[in-house]
C-alpha cells in the first residue's frame, strides 16, 4: 500500500494544541493522528486509525493464539443485567445512562461482565463445554470525571476484554496463566517498557489480580517495587499487621494539657516543651492521628469513617479510595462535626471512636499499630491529649485498613527489601473474578456427577486506545513520534525532495516496488513543499525508517535514516529495495 | 485457520426463535451467528462476527480502490454540530440522546454528516486539497419505532458511510460516479440480486440520489420498474403533471343531493342511481377525493394538510411521509374537525380548502388532476356533492404532491412502459448532498481565484450489518443458510463421522493441510455426536463446501458436497486438498 502525502487526509501542525499536557497527546494531535470531537472523545484520522488497528491486530493474534474466541457485544445495553449485579447503581456517575423512545433504561457498556456471563449461560450447560475463553475488541464508554491527556484517559475508547469460564479454581488458574502469558507477548510486541504488579480488583470483585503498567512519568498509577522482586500498584500494597509488643512496662494512660495543638507538629512541640520524656524527644511517630472522612455509597447513603494512623504518615487518598470502593470518599465537614458532639475537632481519640463507642463512628487502624504499643492521641476534649494509651489495653478498634501512604524506603510486605516508587499507565489488568457474576446471574453447569455448580470466571482487559497513547509516551523525542516497527502506520517513509522530475519518477518507482514487495509506504510526493518541511513532517510522524530521494541520486545513492537512532547511511539505488526490506523485516 | 466444533463457541438450535418472522432472522439465530441482547440490539457470536468482518472487508477494499480514505469518528457525539444543522430536532424520537455527568447533551450518531463536514473544515482550506473522499465503518444508532427481523432493522448496527468533498458540481458528479461503480462492485461481490433505483434524499437534503436494493420478498422497501429500464423506489416515483385539457364543453358546476355518501363507493352508487350521466356510468375515477391529515413538525407544531387525489387511487403513506419529512403524518381526528367548522366530514371539497380559503388549510393536488378536467367532489355541506367542478375554472389549489399510490400497470414517468412492483431491502444509498451541510457548518475553501467558495458534498452509505441479513434472505433453503463464498465464515466445512480413530486422524490431517494452504476450515471433530446431527448442522451453518470423512475412507474416497446445488462427488483422498483448493479459489 502507498499512502501519498499529496492526497492523504493529513495536516501536521507546527503548534502544540492548547489543551495538551502530555507528549503523547501533543504529538498525536500535531502529527495528524487524532482530533478531539468532545472532552475525552476523539476522531481517528487515517494515520491514527492504522496505528490503532495495528495494536488491535497484535492483541487479536495473541488472544487467538491461546484459543480465545472473538465475538462482539453491543455497546448499547439494557439495564436489567446490570441491575441484577448491582453495577447499574455502583458505577455511579461514571456510567452513561439513557432512555429509549419507550422509556426503557439503557447504558453504554463500561465493561461487559454481565453480557459475557449471560451469553455463556445461554449457550453452555455442561462441564464438558469448559474451559472457555471469549473476548471482544470494542468501544467502551465511561463518563470520566476528568478525561485527560488525549486518548490516554478518554470517555469513548477501544478495549479488548476477555473472560474465562472454568468449572473450578484449578481451571481458573490455568486460564489465568494462559492470559498472563498472552499479555506478556502482547506487551513485548507493543514495544514499551512495562512492569507486572499486584493489583486491587476494585469494583469488579474477585481475588488474584495483576496489572500490566507501562512505565511512564505521566502515568496516573503509582507502583512500588523492591530489589527482591516485589511489585505492586500502590493501592494493592498490603502492609502486614505489626506483631504484638509487650506493654507491661507502659505506665497508665494519662490525660495531659496540650492547648492549641490541633496538628501533629504543634502537638509534638507542646509535648517536648511541657511533657518531655526522659529517654528521647517525642516525634510524630509517637502519635496516633485520627482522621475522619465521609463515605458516600452508590445509593447516596453517607457513612462517617475514622482512620487511625501513626502521626508521621499521611492517608493516601487513592489507597483509601480503593479500599472503600464503590463508595466515594468526601471530606468530613463542619456540619458533620456539628452533628456529632462527641468529636472534639483536633483532639479526637479512640475514647469516642468505634461502632460501639460514644460517637458510633466505625474506627479502623493502620496495621502498623501493634497490639501493646503505646500512643499519644486526642483526649476527646479540646486542648487535651492522652499519653501512654496502649492499643488492646486502653482502646480497641473495629478493624484495620490499608489507607496510609506507602513511602520509598518502606520495607516490602514480603520482606524483599526497601520499596521504591515510580509511575505507570495501566495497560492491562488480569484477575480471577471468581463466582461473583456467575452467582448474580445464575450461571451454572452440570459437573461430572450431574450436579449443578456455579462457574468460576477470570477477567482480562487491555486498553487498546490507551496503548496507542502509552506507546507514544514511551516512544518520542523532541522532534516527534518514534513508532515501534509493528505499530507504525507505514514501514517506510519515502521522501522525494527538490523539483527535479527525475527524483519524483525514481521515488514513485521505488514506492511501487516496495508496495509490490508487501510494504506499506508513506510517500511524500508533494511537489511544492520544501525539503525542510518534509523532513520535519517525517520526524513528527515517526515512521521508523525514512528514505530520502534527492540530491544523492546524481551519485546513485539514496539516504536511509533510522528515525530512532538518527543514524544515516547512503545506499546505492540498485540495493535500496532489498536494503529496506531487510531493515523492515529485521 | 481451523475452527474446531468441539470447542467452538457455538450452539445450533433445532427450534425457531419465537420472535423471528423472516428466514434470515430465524436462520442466523438458529445457526448460532447472532443472539438478541435487547430489542433491535444483537450480539455477534464467533461465526457471525466472521461473516460481518467478511462483508466489512469487501466494502473496505472497494472503498480503498476508489481512493477513499478510512478514518473513524466517535459514536458518542456532542449536540452542538447537530444543533447547527437542525438535525438534533429533526431526527425526532429516532435519535438516542443522553446527558453526561456535567449536564452536557450528547447523541449516539445515526449518521455523521456533521462530523465529516467539520473534520474537513478543520484540516483543509484550498481547492487544491480536493477532491476528497473519506469513510468509516462504524456502529450507528437509531431508536427505530419498530426494530424488526433480527439485524435487518436494528437499533445498533454497523454502517459504512462515506462523504465526498468537491469544489463544484462536475467534481461532485465524478465522485458520485466513482462511488456508484464501487457500490456495483461491492454488491456484485456480496452475491445477492440487487437493483439500482432512483431514490428520495429524505431528511438528508440534496438532489440526485439512488438506492441499491436487494430484491427480497421480506424487504421493507417497494420499488417499481418498467420494461424500458426505469427503476425507482416507490417513494421516489415522480408522476408527471397531466397536460391541460379543454374544459369548454363542460357544463357549469352543479351541487347535487347525495345523502349518506361519505365514501367514494357510496357516492358512485348514488350518482349512478340519482344523477346518471348519459354517456357511461360514473366511476370512482370521476371523483376527486380530498383527504385530510395532520403533520407534526419536529418542533411539535401541528399543521393540517388536505390532499386531492382521483377517487380510485389511495394515498400511499410512505410516499406521503417521504414528501413531508421531517414532519410526521398523523390522523386528522374528530377534535381537529371540531376546530374547523368549515370542514363537512365526508363531503369536503375545494370550496373551503386552500391557504387563502375558508378553512385556511393547505391544499395539494395529485399531478394527475389536469387543468381543465372536471370532477365530482364534496360540496362542503353534509349530504351534498358538486359535479362538473373544473380545476382551474372552478377551483384552485396550493400546489401538487406525489402522495398517491403507484400501481402495477401505471405508465413509467419516463414513458418506458408499464410499471411493475417488487420488494427490496435498502442496502446502499448514494446521493448528491450538495451544499446543505457545508453551508450550515461553514465549510469553505479558497478557489483558483483566491475566493472563498462553499464545498459541495456527496453522501454514500452501505448497511454492513443489514447486508449480512440481506445476504441470508437471498441465500438459504429449507435446511439452512447457503453463504456466497466470499462471505462464508469458513471455506470448507470438514465433517468427521463415526467412531473410528482413523477417521478423526485423517480428518485432522486434512484440516491441518488445508489450513497450511491458507484456507479456513470449520472442522466438526465432535466425538459423541451422530453423523445425522453433524450433517444437519453443516446444512444449517451454510459453509459452501462440505467434505465428509467417513465410511468412504476404506475405499480411499471422501465425499465432497456443494451446499448450494446439493451435488456430491467422491474424491480420492490423495486429491482432496487440491480439489478443495480449486473449488474454493474457483
Amino acid at each position: 500500500m502507498i499512502l501519498r502525502m499529496s492526497s492523504l487526509f493529513l495536516r501536521t501542525l507546527r503548534e502544540d494544541p492548547a489543551d495538551a499536557e502530555v507528549p503523547s497527546h501533543r504529538l498525536l494531535v500535531r502529527a495528524g493522528y487524532i482530533r478531539r470531537a468532545a472532552p475525552g472523545i476523539y476522531t481517528w484520522l487515517p494515520l491514527g486509525l492504522k496505528v490503532l488497528r495495528n495494536v488491535e491486530t497484535i492483541v487479536r493474534e495473541e488472544m487467538d493464539a491461546i484459543g480465545a474466541q472473538e465475538l462482539t457485544f453491543p455497546a448499547l445495553l439494557p439495564r436489567e443485567p446490570y441491575e441484577a449485579t448491582g453495577r447499574w447503581t455502583e458505577y455511579g456517575p461514571n456510567l452513561f445512562r439513557l432512555t429509549d423512545r419507550k422509556g426503557a433504561d439503557y447504558l453504554l457498556g463500561p465493561t461487559h461482565e454481565e453480557m459475557f456471563t449471560l451469553v455463556v449461560k445461554d449457550l453452555y450447560s455442561s462441564y464438558k463445554d469448559l474451559p472457555l475463553s471469549i473476548y471482544q475488541i470494542q468501544n467502551k464508554y465511561r463518563d470520566e470525571a476528568r478525561p485527560r491527556a488525549g486518548v490516554l484517559r478518554g470517555r469513548e475508547f477501544v478495549m479488548k476484554d476477555s473472560y474465562s469460564f472454568d468449572i473450578d479454581q484449578d481451571g481458573l488458574q490455568a486460564s489465568y496463566d494462559l492470559h498472563r502469558q498472552a499479555y506478556i507477548n502482547i506487551f513485548n510486541r507493543l514495544g514499551f517498557e512495562y512492569v507486572i504488579v499486584k493489583a486491587m480488583s476494585g469494583a469488579m470483585g474477585g481475588s488474584a489480580s495483576e496489572e500490566f503498567l507501562a512505565i511512564a512519568e505521566n502515568g496516573e498509577d503509582t507502583f512500588v517495587r523492591s530489589p527482591g522482586g516485589y511489585a505492586a500498584n500502590v493501592e494493592a500494597v498490603v502492609v502486614p499487621q505489626a506483631a504484638p509488643v509487650d506493654a507491661s512496662g507502659v505506665p497508665a494512660a494519662e490525660v495531659v494539657d496540650t492547648p492549641d495543638t490541633p496538628t501533629i507538629d504543634t502537638l509534638v512541640d507542646a509535648l517536648n516543651a511541657k511533657h518531655a520524656r526522659a529517654d528521647r524527644p517525642w516525634t510524630a511517630a509517637d502519635t496516633l492521628k485520627n482522621v475522619l472522612v465521609m463515605l458516600v455509597h452508590p445509593d447516596g447513603k453517607r457513612e462517617p469513617l475514622a482512620i487511625g494512623v501513626p502521626g508521621d504518615r499521611a492517608i493516601d487518598e487513592k489507597r483509601l479510595g480503593a479500599q472503600v470502593e464503590p463508595a466515594e470518599v468526601v471530606p468530613f465537614e463542619e456540619a458533620d462535626f456539628a452533628k456529632n458532639p462527641a468529636l472534639a475537632k483536633g483532639y479526637i481519640g479512640p475514647g469516642v471512636l468505634g461502632k460501639d463507642n460514644t460517637s458510633g463512628i466505625r474506627y479502623l487502624l493502620d496495621p502498623r499499630i501493634a497490639e501493646g504499643s503505646a500512643w499519644v492521641t486526642g483526649a476527646d476534649k479540646t486542648g487535651f491529649h492522652v499519653i501512654n494509651l496502649v492499643y488492646g489495653r486502653d482502646f480497641t478498634a473495629d478493624g484495620t485498613i490499608q489507607a496510609a501512604e506507602v513511602r520509598d524506603g518502606d520495607e516490602a510486605p514480603d520482606g524483599s527489601g526497601p520499596l521504591s516508587s515510580a509511575r505507570g499507565i495501566e495497560m492491562g489488568h488480569i484477575f480471577q473474578l471468581g463466582k461473583k457474576y456467575a452467582e448474580a446471574l445464575d450461571l451454572k453447569v452440570l459437573d461430572q456427577n450431574g450436579k449443578l455448580v456455579t462457574v468460576t470466571m477470570g477477567s482480562y482487559g487491555v486498553g487498546v486506545t490507551r496503548a496507542v497513547a502509552a506507546i507514544a509516551e514511551g516512544n518520542h523525542d523532541e522532534f516527534g513520534l518514534v513508532w515501534p516497527r509493528e505499530i507504525a502506520p507505514a514501514d517506510v517513509h519515502l521522501v522525494a525532495t527538490g523539483k527535479d522530475a527525475e527524483v519524483f519518477e525514481k521515488a514513485a518507482a521505488i514506492a511501487a516496488e516496495l508496495e509490490a514487495r508487501g510494504l506499506t509506504v508513506l510517500y511524500d510526493d508533494r511537489e511544492k513543499v520544501s525539503p525542510g518541511v518534509k523532513f520535519k513532517d517525517a520526524e513528527l510522524i515517526g515512521v521508523p525508517t525514512i528514505a530520502v530521494v534527492g540530491k544523492g541520486l546524481t551519485d546513485g545513492v539514496i539516504e536511509v535514516k533510522d528515525r530512532r537512532s538518527g543514524e544515516r547511511s547512503n545506499v546505492p539505488v540498485a540495493d535500496l529495495v532489498d536494503h529496506l526490506l531487510s531493515v523492515v523485516r529485521g
